[in-house]
């Protein structure tokens, strides 16, 4: 099971990597001990074809005329996407959306736990936060390390985004998911994605009719 | 300014107008009157052929060697999007992560307003929600009518996603953001976004190092 230059893979590709290992669990739980690309692409919404091609990227994975073993697949896919050890997650912006996001059971369920959680609101700092306290953000950039924070979650307001993207980074980290409205300059090397729910409604909009009756 | 077939437009494109509008809003507060390709690309992150790409689906709405009139392309965008009118939309699920998103200020300032909210747990329904009272699920397919639901937003467990969006398409919604995890089936004509967070970690976690010192 080779192991890919991680650069040389398509963003679309490793995109849906998690949407099949979502599939091959589902798979798993149902007693399915094989499944093919047909079968797999079904289940994740794309085509047999392309289901070939993402997986090629990683050596042979199944077995010409039988499909994939679903098990051995679904145990390849959790250690390419680094999540067969625990990632350790901070939360930058303790307000609502923050404060939900720690107790989100989806996290913890896929591989990720929140150790540590940050605001900039001194009448939050210091406040119980699920088993941990809100920490002030100033701390943010020694406490990546301290806490060997792998991803940080910002959800600020957009106009305080930037500077936390930088202590964080600063800080030693290497990936950041941003629910802040906008897009951050992060230097070569640093994951970044953005899930931006408002923009997602404004996508929403666009097909939606105009003009009420 | 032509109105174009809607269903032509690159999904691609549609999914930079956002970005666009909320650039050029940032022009506008800052009072710029003027901005061309280059300089809309270097705020949006992509690069000044696809500025001009995307927006020619619009028909002619730059001066060329003199750029677009902020105001203007503004306000375009808001029309194309569709919020100029307020878009009405119910959150179904209304745990942590709902009740978070009931409130976020992102949504009202970018034309959203929540008018309605869903659970099915007997301990939440009829309990306040701001200034609602969270309603049964049961009641989601003729309240998409009575409320005049442009869009549901899913925030329920995956288990029950599929039915929740069945409820609201067959109570005529048009747009579902679907937070749960995993993929749903709606019929031809309904657009549908997801934004899966704990799977945003995941394509993160790939770009991370494995194994810990």
């Amino acid at each position: 099971m080779a192991m890919p230059d991680r650069g040389r893979v398509p963003a679309a590709t490793i995109q849906r990597l998690p949407i099949y290992l979502r599939c091959l669990l589902e798979a798993q739980a149902a007693r399915r001990p094989v499944i093919n690309s047909e079968g797999l692409a079904q289940m994740s919404g794309t085509n047999a074809a392309q289901v070939r091609k993402d997986l090629s990227h990683f050596g042979e994975l199944g077995t010409r005329g039988v499909g994939y073993d679903v098990a051995s697949l679904a145990g390849h896919l959790t250690r390419l996407l680094g999540i067969d050890e625990r990632r350790r997650v901070a939360i930058v912006g303790y307000g609502r959306l923050g404060s939900a996001l720690q107790s989100y059971p989806g996290f913890s369920e896929r591989g990720f736990e929140v150790v540590a959680v940050f605001d900039t609101d001194p009448a939050r700092i210091g406040a119980p936060a699920g088993d941990l306290l809100v920490r002030d953000v100033a701390e943010l950039e020694p406490a990546v390390a301290e806490e060997a924070v792998d991803i940080v979650i910002i959800t600020t307001p957009a106009e305080v985004a930037q500077d936390v993207a930088d202590a964080a980074v600063a800080g030693g980290v290497r990936a950041i998911l941003d629910l802040a409205p906008g897009l951050l300059e992060v230097r070569e090397g640093v994951a970044i994605r953005y899930a931006d729910l408002a923009l997602e409604l404004q996508i929403l909009s666009f097909h939606l009719p105009t003009g009420r009756p």
